[in-house]
């Protein structure tokens, strides 16, 4: 799979850079293109932000122009925060995730862009993607850093990209003998204690205790590790 | 739909703090808690980096300890960049959202515990929760700092707010403390019977015991049937 291409145009602050790096190797993205950064690169203060990040990635591009970094690749998504008024395709991070798979796939390069801090893209600039990336976010206060903006799109892009298997497996349950086995002799223990009022009620109390052990979803060990609490609170 | 709590443990500077607010403002979350600051709080430095985030939100509560925090809260997941080996279900930000908008449609209160910016959430701590969340990442890099976990979280769960109705039926779990209650009790009645076998291992085995009965889920109502099997098998 061919990874997609990070963009920032116009940015202005070398930390923003730098921040913007690390949440893209968090999601494994290295390639970093810039457009006429305000303060020229390399920039200390991207450095410094990136935490390492630059330093593990591709060696970051300068272009003059959106038009000249975008050249060599097959789809672009601008990342607006305001919706424009343009015939374009809007897409979530994660419908955006779900064509980067698809296209990546087929080996085209994909590149997102992103605007300055204040001032976002241009429209000609937006004009040049064939879709805008908006990321919901609370109407009363939607305002995302860049590095932010660029981290949710790249954990977007990483679901997509590893089909995603469980971390960690919790232990099996244990076989069904094992629990009515526990269970038996939970019910013969109460017996003794006098646990159930009336014998007309005992079907129904057991009924009710039966679906809240079942819950547990126990393995062979924990039920094991209920019976040595029956036993550690009969003894004596 | 009941907003879920941020609780944030032992956090260190203020400035991430204040970061983690604008990060949870950002996605509608407005209920944040802190677990022993480190600086104390108020703080004029949280203040400043969440761009106003802090103003529009509830007020911040502040608790000694994580039991305390999530006293009246009914699940519990814990955000940690380690697995640790507890019994417990490992879910990604967007399956915790899904579990997520089916409790709040019930009306629980849910808890998500973010541990210090390096240290993270000792085990104890961990063992309180219901489940784990644990953010896929670059392998090489996966370090992500405290805000951007606050705000991966928070973004799955504003997706999943919209989506999902609740699922219902099921009496709801009961708040923490009953919980609570009922496992002190157990602990105590345990150590009566000579259950641990050494003070040593004693931690540890009351962290599974938690981790099991915490997965039943119990309600109210089984809360008070589980005292009432303690009653009777510790009667003779």
């Amino acid at each position: 799979m061919t990874k997609p291409v990070v963009i920032l145009v116009r940015p202005q602050m070398g930390e923003n850079i730098g921040a913007a790096a690390r949440a893209m190797l968090n999601f494994g993205l290295d390639e970093l293109r810039l457009v006429a950064p305000r303060d020229g690169w390399p920039s200390a203060q991207a450095d410094a932000m990136s935490a390492g990040a630059l330093d593990k990635m591709s060696a970051v591009q300068v272009f003059e122009s959106v038009c000249d970094a975008i050249a060599d690749c097959h789809y672009i998504a601008a990342t607006t925060a305001r919706l424009r008024e343009m015939n374009k395709p809007v897409l979530t991070p994660s419908e955006l995730a779900e064509t980067y798979a698809s296209r990546s796939g087929e080996g085209q390069k994909v590149a997102l862009l992103f605007g300055a801090e204040r001032s976002g893209l241009n429209n000609d600039e937006v004009a040049m993607a064939h879709s805008i990336v908006n990321i919901p976010a609370n109407p009363d206060f939607s305002s995302l850093n860049l590095a932010q903006a660029v981290l949710l799109v790249g954990y977007e892009m990483f679901q997509a990209q590893c089909a995603i298997e469980p971390v960690a497996e919790v232990d099996p349950p244990a076989p069904q003998a094992d629990f009515e086995n526990f269970f038996t002799r939970l019910e013969s223990e109460l017996d003794k204690g006098g646990f159930f009022r009336t014998e007309e009620l005992k079907p129904i109390t057991l009924r009710n205790l039966r679906t809240m052990f079942l819950r547990g979803d126990f393995s062979q060990q924990e039920i094991s590790t209920l019976h040595g609490i029956v036993t550690s609170l009969r003894s004596k």
